[in-house]
């Protein structure tokens, strides 16, 4: 399903990682399968039988592109897998990860996810060197800068390399010397470690151990590194310390609920943001309802804490698919029918709590808001369980400019009124924090929050931020 | 999504018509899409511009299977189009609806959801006399007995071949003559009418008249031929009467629950069902979870009933693919985690009541309760919105054999075991019409209840009972 | 490689079948492979392992539809199996033979190669009696008027439909009752009988045997049927004997030079049309070359008898697709140096004969000449080893309408100006048949030249006149 | 038509480029089609618009690959493109040419034609000071050294790039620059330059140009650059001048006949060489047949010097694909007859002179004298135009190992006996230079015989002849 053709906020990428196991490859197969969410563009899988790396690659989804035939031709007990959404780079075979290159220290297989700053300026300055590029991803600078490092063992290259990229990266390799997991100094996208009964897993969220019997063991920490060869795992942690800037919007939209991501419970804290949601203002109404299916916690949180009963008031078609021709003849709210159909009987002469995760665009939420009101409702309350989002990611989100952003340039009312809501709110920076702490102070310890407040903690130079457009666009 | 991986009952097909419409084929194509959970196997569109047949068929999903390319083929202001299960006949494009042939009153498509009883015998019968089979499906014989009347105009030859043939069947004809669509005398499958600014349309089911924004009018009537064509809609009713045997299962799993099916709309009934759960048998737990999708409404009604809180312990995901290469170490309950999963933070240590809407087989039963087990719940109580199925449908559900109904050999005490759950049990007959009519009799007046009673309302010849193996399977 | 690109008559289609062989479907990919020049747009094959009977099919090449995993699936020890080139019906997969059916007396998979001159008429009849066609192919109406027989015998049923069609036929049958294979009363098209170590096969002609070391029985004779089965090989001739009319174009041009067509060597008859073609008329030429392939026979004989020095002028490109797009800024004589080329230092200067096989719109021919005169030639002299073509055939080879036809319309003069040539002769009738007989009386005794002369061997009724517009255009 | 089921040595691959044609694209894809003959595996086209470079890869044949749809992609007046029969490196698209990079001074397209015989050497160095490779193409290195060159202009990179690597190269790049071809010094690979009404081309053979209307103007010297822009076509000779060591074996075999290779027509040497060898042993017999297509000049002037009649005795079949399914009963000749088939009718009995261009492991020389003795051929003595091929290739031909070149271990009667003809000779390597110069000396000024002879022009280090196994091989 292409939740792109809604108004959400889009993960770029999945990644899994896997030591030790006779089916490395069917796992990490699987394993994507249970990271979809996190990118539906395109997927590919290396492995490694201790003489020979297998690769394959596909656009589309995970059960599309792996056929048995293909599974079967990737052979070993270790492997790296990545699912993509697309960020930088075009949609061609060469962007889609992994990158698999032969260097002087072999072969190496390498995933990203996450996005570099400083890329665009690392990769002027090696091709000055002679350097030639094949994608146009960021993720390849990395590559480049391990091939170019003078040390002798690939985990100190990687080392060099971390040490001169500046952004959001977790980041697997598989190589002759196993399977290496990296995340970023400020530990913005999620990384964690699970244990087969053969082999350790690595990967973005604990709902792909879940589908392979891994026992989740623990989050790599930022700025961490971990070896895993034949001898176990190990641990460095070479870079110096910063204060984390974990990604929050991982709560929000990103991660399945079914994740432990960050060291914390995924659905309990969604619940939770519609339960300070409903606490942050009350209203009078009949029913709450979720858009489906991401706003379903929230809006059962809403509902224990308001007592306005939960119902289904709008059903989610499960065959969505990527294009859909629409008729000349213009259908009303077809974009949003495509994928959710209101149902009569339930919103007829009913006030209406919406409950949704956030608004991007604002688009959707106009089209839900007016079939929910043709579908007979009296008063459409719309309640959003995160803070308006102001400003773009540059740590590998797929974001609009800001002047997409309808929260950057409009106020809540400004919103309400284009939307088409009664009402219209949103919640507090220090209820989300309420939220995700499961405590009163509503203070925000390691996240980032870039996207909502504009403050990015990974400093830009200054080339950088005229690149970026960051000067020019925060002028008054 | 491939419901088929999962113990359900399946409904073969969606049927969807229009007349007078310019974008008859676009909107044929929307039709089928919003009814894409009665079949996923094939589609096919006839569309017919006053001069010419247009016809484009494929296996796969609605989405998949028309581009904007071959949808732009499908000229014309009319149209039928049909989605398919699989029930007789081979998965080759032959088997693929809508038929469409050449004879002598001119070119004829026909799609057909529902299942004939006599379709061998007469299909022998008219090869006996030099008609040629090119297809396995029983659809066919209908096509051949209308070639073979002698009557002049092509409702009266409809006619003629309805009189033939016994079974369920809601028929969609596409000709010269206009779009004509046909309910059996039993009423067995759903149909209805709806009206557009320009033109007419049929549907299996009034989800699809939400997409296209075409209006709700009223059910064809069991046993109603109309005939739609520029002068208008006309009705015939010229067989019988006999008393109608609508499917309640419908009710029960196949239907969207945004449409509204034999004149009441399926949500509320589906709701109504967790209600009458929920009174007929108290329980002390702690949480009340619903099987996803299907389960969800059933669960809310439950947990209202019974004043437990509903919450969300199983989550579904939504890119589950046709095929899983299952990795050679097993994993537990993998057929069931590809698609749920339990999340152990709201089921650890509760007491846990699972709706469901039935159980087929109770293999997916089994997984699903002992994945939930293993998340930690303390007790699990499985509720089921239905009755037991006992008996096989000849109706045109896709049941298994009456041996894999395990409801059909094994006592609700055998199944709970069998299962592993703590308690189970299964809405009564009575429970289930109160819910229907919404009102206390539970009296069933004009449903068809075969697969929970083995009461088949469409009289068998002897030699059908033997054929069909109702005779043995009877016995003890 | 297409050549269809190219100014020749097309043979719609070859057949092939076995009985008795334990790879029945495999030798029958390669005989229809041996046979590809005989239809390039689409193959099936359908075989009988004793219990079922399973079909293939596509559109393409022999050698690009027939994966390793298709020829798998076709099991049994019988078989059929047709190419087609696409003269009557769309080119859709139900017009791909084998046709299949169901019929009373079992199943039935009939391949066919000629033309039915009373199709529609037959078409007509039967579906009034309520018989429905599925494909728009006119060999149909053959398995129709053999299902509706009521004979008992499949052989019967076949003479009984036989009786009433009229045309060229080449017929093959697979039924549970063996092998059948049919040659119409003319004999127009080719039919003949070989022997394996294991079993028997037919085919259009004996290039299909030397492939598979089958050894060359016979020829069924013109209104002959042969039935083989596991008791041996069954001759009958049921019809009323006629004059046999066979199609001479076959020595022309459609067969391979290395098969043995109505009995006689192909390759030798071609080249004596060269030879006779060469006493037909005295040139002072320096080189003779031939338009490659078809030509190659026939200028080797003219080079003999007329001691002209035989060499390669135009040289051919061997991988020749089916489509080119072409520049638009248009390049000199585009359409033919696709697939040939001419040797400037072969031709430069000198006196050139040029001897193809046939001229059918001229369009081709005139490229060619001026190719060859930009190449540096002196003087062009065209010979065609065939007599003009003058009218069109309706026995089963593509041939444009009479009014496409150059010759029809146009002197021997007139076709020589718009070629470009400096000289243009063709052999006379009575040359073909001292070249075909090998004998000086150039007398024809039982082939058809209906293309030649506009004598129609097979009468036609007075409607089938008009429809096939033979009336009108005779006129003047 | 797949040669390589066939028993020849097979070149790698043709390179062509355009500049300055608004149909650029186009042109190259037609270019492409004509050098087929030279590579049939992959094909690739670059072209620039003066601000985007397009590119378009596959594998398969020119015609397959490039739709209508692909060659609309392929916009700008300036394109290179590639066949590619495949040597070093794997089937997969990263090792399809063009290879194209962005580097420090843009983009860069390149296509190769030859073989570097230090290309590991190179690689391994290149790796130790950080480059990465993604193909496994020789030709990569030649990239790598252009980009870490640290010349200011493309053209001087190249000519410090062509110093460091050794062995044999025609070489195409396409950059902001324009195009760049470039010869090695000793020329072993074609390349010659033909000019347009509207710009300029370079392709491997002539036969490119008289598709597309191109005007040969000269070959590019051994060692020579040129460079076209829109200022016109510039020439430098920067290299140290060595006696060229031009490709024989392009006579022999490789080039298309109606080609200019070297400055003179292949087919009239390829005639001369037929004469040649009828002029070094005088044989009687009743004729001489080609083997097709290679064989047909030979042939004709081994008929026209013998006075021995020529005549079609090997019919090839036109419609060869690329895998065929053998019969697990073995058939007779089977390899052979896929192509080929002898025809009786003028073989019977008769003393058959057999003309191939040259034998290399002598597998298909035996199933075709076989074939022919069994179509009853009293004699066969089998004529090869060319001498006794000995040494392995290593400028870019795909030679077997010495082992399995029949005539490197046995002697020409040892061969004889081991293809059982009656008679074997080959051309002596004096014949081969008569007919190459057309004078009477037999002296080579300047071709690459190392095939014939083992003597390798190109000097090799002494760890190159341990790598390429030139030592041990050599030994006795």
């Amino acid at each position: 399903m292409d939740e792109s053709v809604f108004d959400k906020l889009q993960e770029e990428c999945a990644i899994f990682g896997i030591y030790g196991h006779p089916e490395a490859g069917n796992l990490t197969y699987l394993g994507l399968y249970a990271l979809q969410h996190r990118g539906q563009e395109a997927s590919g899988i290396v492995t490694y039988d201790g003489n020979t790396f297998y690769q394959e690659k596909g656009t589309g989804l995970v059960a599309d592109i792996f056929s048995e035939d293909r599974l079967r031709k990737l052979k070993g007990n270790a492997a790296i897998g990545h699912n993509r959404y697309s960020t930088t780079g075009d949609n061609c075979l060469e962007n889609v990860q992994p990158l698999m290159v032969n260097y002087a220290l072999g072969t190496l297989g390498m995933v990203h996810n996450g996005n570099l700053i400083n890329a665009s300026f690392l990769r002027d300055e090696m091709e000055a060197y002679g350097a030639i590029f094949q994608s146009s991803m960021d993720s390849e600078v990395i590559i480049h800068l391990i091939a170019h490092s003078r040390q002798e063992r690939l985990v100190q290259r990687i080392v060099d390399a971390c040490e001169r990229v500046r952004g959001a990266y977790s980041l697997l390799f598989l190589s002759e010397e196993g399977l290496i997991g990296v995340r970023d100094p400020y530990g913005v996208r999620p990384l964690c470690l699970g244990k087969m009964k053969e082999g350790y897993v690595l990967a973005s969220e604990t709902c792909a151990f879940d589908l392979i019997d891994a026992e989740y063991v623990r989050d790599i920490e930022p700025g961490e590194i971990v070896q895993i060869n034949e001898k176990g795992v190990f641990s460095f942690k070479p870079f110096t310390k910063v204060s984390p800037a974990q990604c929050v919007f991982e709560y929000v939209y990103f991660s399945r609920p079914d994740s432990r991501v960050f060291d914390r419970n995924v659905y309990h804290i969604r619940k939770r943001l519609g339960m300070e949601l409903a606490r942050e203002g009350e209203i009078k109404a009949d029913i709450v309802i979720p858009v489906p299916d991401s706003g379903v916690p929230a809006a059962l949180g809403f509902a224990e804490a308001s007592k306005i009963p939960y119902d289904t008031g709008l059903i989610r078609n499960h065959y969505v698919g990527r294009t859909f021709i629409e008729p000349q003849q213009s259908i009303r709210h077809f974009g949003v029918k495509i994928k959710l159909n209101a149902v009569r009987e339930i919103l007829d002469g009913k006030r209406v709590v919406v409950v949704d995760d956030s608004i991007v665009r604002g688009t959707t939420s106009r089209k839900i808001v007016k079939m929910i009101r043709a579908a007979g409702a009296k008063e459409i309350h719309v309640r959003i369980s995160s803070p308006p989002i102001i400003s773009p990611c540059f740590y590998g989100i797929d974001t609009p400019t800001r002047q997409e952003l309808v929260a950057s340039s409009h106020s809540v009312e400004e919103i309400r009124k284009y939307i088409t809501a009664d009402s219209l709110s949103y919640l507090s920076t220090e209820g989300m924090f309420r939220a995700v702490y499961n405590s009163d102070s509503g203070e925000n310890r390691h996240f980032c929050t870039a996207c909502f407040s504009g403050n990015y903690p990974i400093p830009f130079t200054g080339e950088e931020i005229i690149q970026l457009g960051l000067f020019e666009e925060r002028e008054p």
